[in-house]
């Protein structure tokens, strides 16, 4: 094999990735580690628990009924089945407060990870500059390399924020007239669980309005929204919808990740695009998968509500404890299920502490690296967990911290 | 958006794919359509009919199982779940006459198109020359042109060659000369269900071995052989193993496309590099559909056993109904369910008949076109339908066959 090829994958290591651990095994156990290990039950916060929380109700049913309706399920449109995208975009229309118009569309593609996927993949080509939040969801940049654009970073200072995520517009504006054909960012933005404020979408929609921008919007956890938190859809603006794709699915607050649903919706030529791509990628999301679909957005308004209330809980209870102990930054989540404190100096590396982590402290965490060269002093927790584990696991986590502490 | 990309996707064009014919709705239907439309139940010859050939029994039930088995199985390794994959390993170094070994890995995916576009992408990037069969699946000449790679065709001269496939050879090791790194074939052939001879094989990995190239064989159909036929499996001879990936899957012949499962097995360095794709292209094969996989190469061998001599029954009968009428050239398959006549000369365009076909007749078929530029005058069926509808489809496709012929 050429030089080429294992170039471009060796940037996409993934042995840190959410869920990958468990292929590390060959390492060297114990090197550099220190103590005893903490008895507990283990907890994998690398992803959601979805036996903790538990899929949406009916939805075994509904992918049943949609196998037993056979080859029309099976051999659906590679955009994904009219009917139920019909249905989903109606709702997405509704949740957003911006109706799908006619020059849109909706694609169903295989997990939100598909969906990103296809929506770089239909915009970024060689040499196209794309801005790329930090911190941001680890696959962003890495899809950047893969399609061998050019990187352009834009730093969030969500620590010292409250109020708005923090992003840099000013950088963000230098990196439009330097000509980044499009920016790409979840909001609620993963790993910080940091909300956009109102001015800021404002402030990307003129932005990107102004330069002709493409704009891919993740907003995977916008269901998920904490008491007291309002949500700015960037398609509810005066953003360009031509230039706009919105990328959601069911595979977090709802569970329903083993199905690998997710959808994109917006500028009908980029979809369009999408759709061609998707016929080389996989050809559809899984065909009987698809009819789970019609459940989402469809929810019990009161179950939704309860695992807002059981979130928060937990949420309030892992920031309690990290705060307790010196040193640790972090922001209290708006949305979504993730926490990433910035840990204090330690004895050892950052990867080192997450391998220790793991095998002192049966704790899985993801490194901060893996959203942006600047985070690597934190990890990332999605705390969507059975609550008293994830408590137990938060003290583990603290004691291994004073445990490492440097200077301590 | 910019001209690169818009020309990048102009290669992808997906109007006449399987399946995607709905999508043509906006054409004006009647334009250069002559006589009366033929009665009779429509066939979708566009792809197999998994209502006619149900999927193996017990996969709805294994879905449910792993469903109940809940977070394990809803998030795998990229990879897929390890002791599904030992399980399948184990069958598919069975099947084809030689195991796994150390060097080797399998990778489990989004349907077969999911572990071709994976191991295209982990061999080709920008110049690298790629092999390719013409006629073959569509989707390899779009794949070498999305990941910017050459396309260098390889002609199949399948017509005239009873006992081979008629693969040119001399053809292939001037391609490996002039530096072609990778070939990629269907095996039995897609869309003329013909299958290499032990020497076609042999040579492949011969020249492959001898110039260091690549071989990405798509063995999707290799389980369906007509009877009388016997068939070499490319990792079973002197092929390098580290050069090489085969492709398998439980989409045809198992009728279990509506789960999207596909595998892809051989040289570990490349497997790794698609699973590093995978992680950003869709994560994993959806999770609880991977647990069908455990069916998979183990159904009782009378249920193969009568799928194809139920397939061979259909195949004879549509066989004898395309040679009845002068002009018409067809190699009688050998395994799958893929006939690929080729017509006589007609007094409307291939496409513009494949569209009469459908408008007139009730008949949908694959252009040749998609297969390659030199098989415009030929037809795809994939004939795993129902049998009684099949047979009538194609009285009504001989029928319009005379009723456009030219100088009629």
């Amino acid at each position: 094999m050429t030089n080429p090829i294992q170039k471009k994958f060796a940037d996409l290591a993934t042995e840190n990735a959410p869920g990958q651990e468990v292929r590390q095994a060959g390492t060297a156990a114990g090197s550099g580690l220190i103590g005893e290990t903490l008895a507990g039950r283990p907890v994998d916060f690398s992803h959601g628990d979805v036996d903790a929380f538990l899929p949406s109700d009916g939805a075994l049913e509904t992918f049943v009924e949609g196998y037993r309706r056979g080859g029309s399920q099976a051999y659906t449109e590679y955009l994904g089945d009219a009917s139920i995208r019909a249905g989903v975009a109606q709702r997405l229309g509704d949740f957003t407060g911006a109706a799908l118009t006619s020059g849109e569309d909706l694609i169903i593609t295989p997990g939100t990870q598909g969906a990103l996927f296809l929506a770089m993949g239909a915009t970024v080509t060689r040499g196209t500059k794309v801005a790329i939040v930090e911190p941001d969801y680890f696959a962003n940049r890495k899809l950047v390399r893969f399609f061998d654009g050019v990187l352009v970073p834009i730093a969030m200072d969500y620590l010292d924020t409250q109020g708005r995520a923090g992003l840099n517009l000013d950088r963000l504006e230098a990196a439009f007239k330097d000509g980044a054909e499009v920016l790409v960012l979840s909001n609620p933005n993963n790993p910080t669980g940091v909300i956009y404020s109102p001015a800021e979408i404002d402030a990307i929609a003129t932005l990107a309005g102004r330069y002709g921008a493409t704009v891919i919007v993740d907003q995977l956890y916008s269901r998920l929204l904490y008491e007291g938190q309002a949500y700015t859809h960037l398609r509810a603006t005066a953003m360009p919808r031509e230039n706009l794709i919105t990328i959601m699915g069911p595979s977090k607050t709802e569970s329903l990740s083993g199905f690998r649903l997710g959808v994109a919706f917006g500028s009908e030529a980029i979809i369009e695009r999408m759709a061609k791509l998707q016929a080389i990628v996989s050809l559809r999301a899984g065909g009987y998968s698809q009819a789970v679909l019609k459940l989402w957005l469809a929810e019990p308004e009161a179950w939704m509500a309860e695992r807002i209330v059981k979130h928060q809980a937990i949420r309030d209870d892992l920031i309690a404890i990290l705060r307790r102990i010196d040193g640790v930054r972090v922001r209290t989540p708006e949305a979504g299920s993730y926490l990433f404190p910035q840990l204090p100096k330690l004895t050892i590396g950052a990867l080192d502490f997450v391998r220790a982590l793991r095998l002192q402290a049966g704790v899985t965490v993801t490194p901060g690296t893996e959203f942006g060269p600047g985070s690597f002093q934190s990890i990332r927790f999605n705390y969507s967990q059975d609550h008293a584990a994830a408590v137990a696991a938060a003290e583990r986590t603290v004691a291994l911290i004073e445990r490492y502490r440097a200077g301590a």
